[in-house]
């Protein structure tokens, strides 16, 4: 039983679900960045978020009926029950970004293959987008806070995705201490990610070195005694008929 | 002579020193978080710790007592001697995490195998809550000190293991610097320590091919010229034959 | 059709258009640092910083006019129209050190082989000379800056490109921080083509023992055969005689 | 030529440069955290630190005359021209550090092989103590200056070379951001260091598995094609010996 239905399920299901993904935080990115926006377009980008946020949580409920183990599911995907659960605080609906980057990782590891650069240039890309609209959102409320516009975000998510950290924009509201939490976190399993995948990479290549030497071996030895058995199958076969020979002799 | 006795206690102390150590890493925690505690929880907890500290005394004296080879002993077993000699002052008690991490240390180098990522996330997560609590209780006396909550410490840890290092929050009592050199070693050591793993895998697998590789060159070419043996034999024996055949003629 | 116009005329302009970017950052470095400057000398800088651009622009539209496939040119050398389109706006035109970059780059890959500390030492060098002039000349007009030096203007490279970050010099300036994040993403960039060139001399290390050791197995099975070969000819031709021999003896 | 005289002489000196720089170190090292030693001390240890820098710079001058091609020697040296030039400015005198690196790092590439971790240790701690005594040195007499302590001089290195930089102190001497400059280049050249012996190692690795396997193939095909070529042998001699028996018959 190998959670045939389950993986069914997240194959058809993989790409509707990044393209809701990016769609939930392209709204969301609105609602933080449009301030003067009239009521109704905030009123409606707002339930267009809830609807998508009740499209995961029904994609969740589904996925975990599907699963034949329960308890090892929701272990196993204990991040995805993160990524229902927490965007339900307003700031950390940005977390969100982990469904598409989810979707990127799985093609990633075989469509980007010795292109590190490209996928880690998007990763990093979505992401510091994704931390500046989030901390832009959790900051403004604090008369306080350094990060008051959309270009200080980016200059604050750039300064600490370089671990520079020069000091002169921090979060200081919780909210916002919590996307940085993220981003720092985020940007340290960014580097573990793509030390596996370079450390897969090399273990690859040298199991391929193993084999085809192996090859090599077994294919030259076969074929050079092979013809070492060609010529001793005639010399047998010459000896033979000298014994013929030699019997047809006895007669006379 | 290999230390048989020392090992032997070693082996079958591990897993209670692990559990006492983090027992004092709780009780610990609780003395310095649980601020309002009544006067005999206090007590009790400072009197549970310092008897744990006494077991850990006792532990490295009775192994050093064991230790055939006494100075040996105490240069290869330096940090344990700092792990007991440490812990007395107030503030770098914390450091008996080191504890639980060497026996997750040794089982993460069998058990963890491939899941370098499961095994350096466990460890962050228990430095950065034992120097949390541990810089808190440093810096907590100190009027002028940012750090004077267990959230403005966890965020202090994190933009400092991080090495973000906004600089809003930093120690500045010298017990406290204390513990931010402790963490900040101990994180270089980590990255030695997890790059001293990723590269001691690439050594084995390279071993490991080329066990493979000389064992099928010796198993290829000898099964094949095995067979070339056995063709040969049965020649000499044709041409034997040939010779009692000519033998036998003679009379003729 | 593999845009053989393009890459003779790439080949062949290489070399003019990176002493032509040096050329370019000698001159805008000269106007930056050399305040007290006659009016009639900054502004011959200021003409032969514009002529050189239009040079590198007439470069661009020539070799998109050489280019087979017009759009796969334009995507597929971005970083080049940006490098061209870019240096207008005055405070990145220390970008141009891109070009000077690229040519390195490509002589790096074989001249610099084993040697990446001299290559990483002057990409290094040219990156912060650059980036120095450039946040200079990006803050002094600002009167709250604390980069108000070509000193201090190096000092916080350094403070940068080690990602230490005090925080005591910072730009403050929209245009000093595009510099800011410019040597940072270069930076990032910087240690990911580091990481590209040990990996691939890596993967091309494992390739050669891989020839090698098939090499090896070939030419010595073949040799010792070989060897083997001509006994069992010899022998053949010692049981032919054997039957001559025989026929010779049958009209006895 | 090899530039025997030259490295003779290198070869001899090596041991005692290394002490003189440690004991030049160490006499600097008094005389900047000893402010209170008499006059008479204090005098004694300038005329200590500059009759040992004679030593280095005759060592300098004779190692120059050794050598047979002057400019290739003053070129590849570069780095000792500065080592003897630079501690003439007081404050570069924890420079001279880098002379007992070099005879470490020499010792370094044969005996701590497999140790990288004391290796790295070990140049860190010299590196961070030279750098905190320099930093207090040079920041001292500046009133404004955070660093005003051994303590806070070792705090600041040790925030420096975590590249967390909090900002909390920082120099603000030219002289002391020099020291800076040195600590944040030696440190990235460091990592330079490792990773170079790093990947050395796992080249040399591939290079004896690659030796080996060809050892392998070629003693193993040897072996196993001698016994065929010794059964092949014998078998020319039985069929020798049946020409001769026939020959014997012929008379009959």
């Amino acid at each position: 039983m190998t959670e045939q239905r389950l993986s069914t399920w997240e194959t058809r299901t993989e790409w509707p679900m990044a393209v809701l993904a990016a769609a939930f935080l392209v709204a969301y990115a609105w609602q933080v960045l449009h301030l003067s926006a009239p009521a109704w377009l905030h009123l409606a980008l707002e339930i267009a978020l809830w609807v998508i946020w009740l499209v995961f949580a029904a994609d969740y409920v589904i996925r975990l009926m599907l699963a034949e183990r329960k308890l090892r599911f929701v272990w196993r995907h204990l991040f995805d029950l993160l990524a229902v659960a927490l965007p339900m605080v307003r700031q950390l609906r940005a977390l969100r970004v982990v469904t598409v980057l989810r979707v990127l990782n799985r093609k990633a590891s075989t469509a980007f293959r010795g292109r590190v650069a490209i996928y880690v240039g998007i990763v990093t890309l979505l992401v510091s987008f994704a931390a500046a609209i989030a901390v832009l959102d959790a900051e403004r409320g604090n008369p306080d806070a350094g990060i008051d516009s959309f270009g200080k975000a980016l200059w604050w998510t750039l300064t600490t995705i370089s671990t520079v950290g020069y000091g002169d924009v921090y979060p200081t509201t919780w909210e916002g201490r919590l996307v940085a939490a993220s981003l720092m976190i985020g940007g340290i399993a960014l580097l573990g990610v793509i030390t596996g995948m370079i450390a897969s990479w090399f273990l690859e290549r040298i199991q391929q070195t193993e084999d085809t030497v192996n090859k090599t071996v077994r294919a030259t030895v076969h074929q050079e005694t092979d013809e070492l058995h060609v010529e001793l199958v005639t010399l047998r076969e010459e000896v033979s008929r000298l014994r013929e020979q030699l019997a047809n002799q006895k007669p006379s």
